[in-house]
This record gives structure tokens, C-alpha cells and sequence, in this order.
């Protein structure tokens, strides 16, 4: 999956993702980076929105995890469970969401409990970043059921 | 606070709630309740997308803290400082984050940390709610700091 699939595919399914401004920046096995521009994403104090920041995080979990395993003969379906957003500064310019690779030892027991049960949960972080400092932390739970 | 005022505030000043589609549908001092439509919000499954459903609910929580604090001589600046979600079951219809006020003596210690130490914490949860039951579950921390 090269980075012009990926923004083909959240711009065609995902509107919310089109609306923010949602760029895909890297997509690969070891991370994928998002970016937002500022402006469809202010609050009210011209800093970035929580419930845009985690979005974009939100997307950048789905988008790994969706890249990892766009090689299966049979996609699973994802879907996230649980998230959590620590915002650490305001956000005033463009930002990116950046999900790094889990551990190969979590990833080993995701494609385990998928392959021999049909489901499997992953958890997976993403660091939000503006101006080169990290300005949220995001965890979020996701599933993946085998497609029948 | 009316609904009508809170519209047009985050109408005019939020707009990534514009671009939900966000509604303000009650504010009072014991709730607020917005809603949103499916269309804008959908993700690649036809259900409303994880970043939306946290964009709701963050925005319910604001909002009823801000409506609370209008009456205040200087309205005191709001942040969240952290959030978390659980997704319970897929939405695939309009939805709702119903805000409801935290207890008497969360309300006071937040009052008197902002009153003498000029800045408050406050733990507020919201509800998603679609076609009637509960779809995820939402907590907020967010910080209020006086206005100088």
C-alpha cells in the first residue's frame, strides 16, 4: 500500500478524514505519518481542536494497522475499541500524527489470535507532533475480526 | 446560555464542529446534549468514524463546562488535558454525547482550586448514545484558568 492508495482510500470512505485535511505523509511497515493543517481543525483559541488531534491519531493507528495487513489474501475488518489522548501543549500549525510499529513480540500474538480464532486485538500508540515537539500521546485498542 | 448561543459559538468559532455537522440540541446546568448527523461522519464501514464520536463527546463536555461558567465576571480559559473513549457498539444512525454535570462536591473542589489557586481541574464523562442506547463512553479531563 504506497501513500497514494492510502489517501485514495480515506479520502474515498472516510469523509471525516477529507474534511480535516487529512494528508498521508509515510506509510510502511515500521510507521505511518499523517498530517492535518491547522485551519479546518481550530478551536476556539486558535489552537488545534482535541477532537480533531484524535482523529488524526485515530486514523494513524487504523492506517498501520490497515498497511500491515493490506497482504492478506482476505482483509479483516478493524475496528477501534478503546482510545486514549493525552494532550501535553497547544497546537498552533500543521500537525502530524505519527504511529510507530508495535513490538514484534505483540505483533506475533495479534496475527496468532487472528489467524486461530478469527479476532485478534492490538494495541497501538501514536505521537502527535507540531513544530518538530511532541504535543499529544495517543494509545488506542484495536480489533480485527476475520472476514467470514 | 441558550442553545442558540452555543450554536452560533461553535459555528463561528470551532470548525471542525461545523464540519460534523454538530447540533446543539439542550444546554442547561444539569446537561447539554449535541447531536451529529451519520453522513459527515462516517468511516469505511458505514458507521460513524472513532474520531468523530470523540470529537462529539469532548465537545459535549466542553460545552456544558463553558455554559456553566458564563455567568462568571471572566469567563476562565478551557483546555482538555486528557480523554479517553470506549467504543461499545457501531453507530449507523444520527448520534448523540449527552454531558451531564459531575457531583455537588466535584463541582465545589473545581470551584474553589479555580477561585483561589486561579486554575481548576474538572473529571466530566459523556455518553454517546444512538437510536437509543448507549455506544461508547466517554471521560474528560479538562482545566480551566483564569482569566488574568
Amino acid at each position: 500500500m504506497t501513500e497514494a492508495d492510502l489517501q485514495h482510500y480515506l479520502d474515498a470512505h472516510i469523509p471525516p478524514a477529507r474534511a480535516l485535511g487529512v494528508r498521508v505523509e509515510e506509510v510502511g511497515a515500521e510507521r505511518v505519518r499523517l498530517s492535518a493543517p491547522l485551519g479546518p481543525n481550530l478551536n476556539h483559541r486558535q489552537t488545534a481542536f482535541g477532537g480533531s488531534v484524535a482523529s488524526l491519531a485515530v486514523l494513524a493507528g487504523w492506517s498501520w494497522l490497515r498497511a500491515r495487513l493490506a497482504a492478506h489474501p482476505r482483509v479483516p475488518a478493524l475496528v477501534v475499541q478503546q482510545q486514549t489522548v493525552e494532550y501535553l501543549a497547544p497546537i498552533d500549525d500543521a500537525f502530524e500524527a505519527i504511529c510507530e510499529a508495535p513490538s514484534a513480540a505483540a505483533w506475533e500474538r495479534f496475527e496468532k489470535a487472528l489467524s486461530s480464532r478469527g479476532r485478534g486485538r492490538l494495541e497501538l500508540t501514536a505521537e502527535v507532533r507540531c513544530r518538530g515537539r511532541c504535543a499529544a500521546t495517543f494509545r488506542g485498542r484495536y480489533v480485527a475480526v476475520a472476514a467470514d
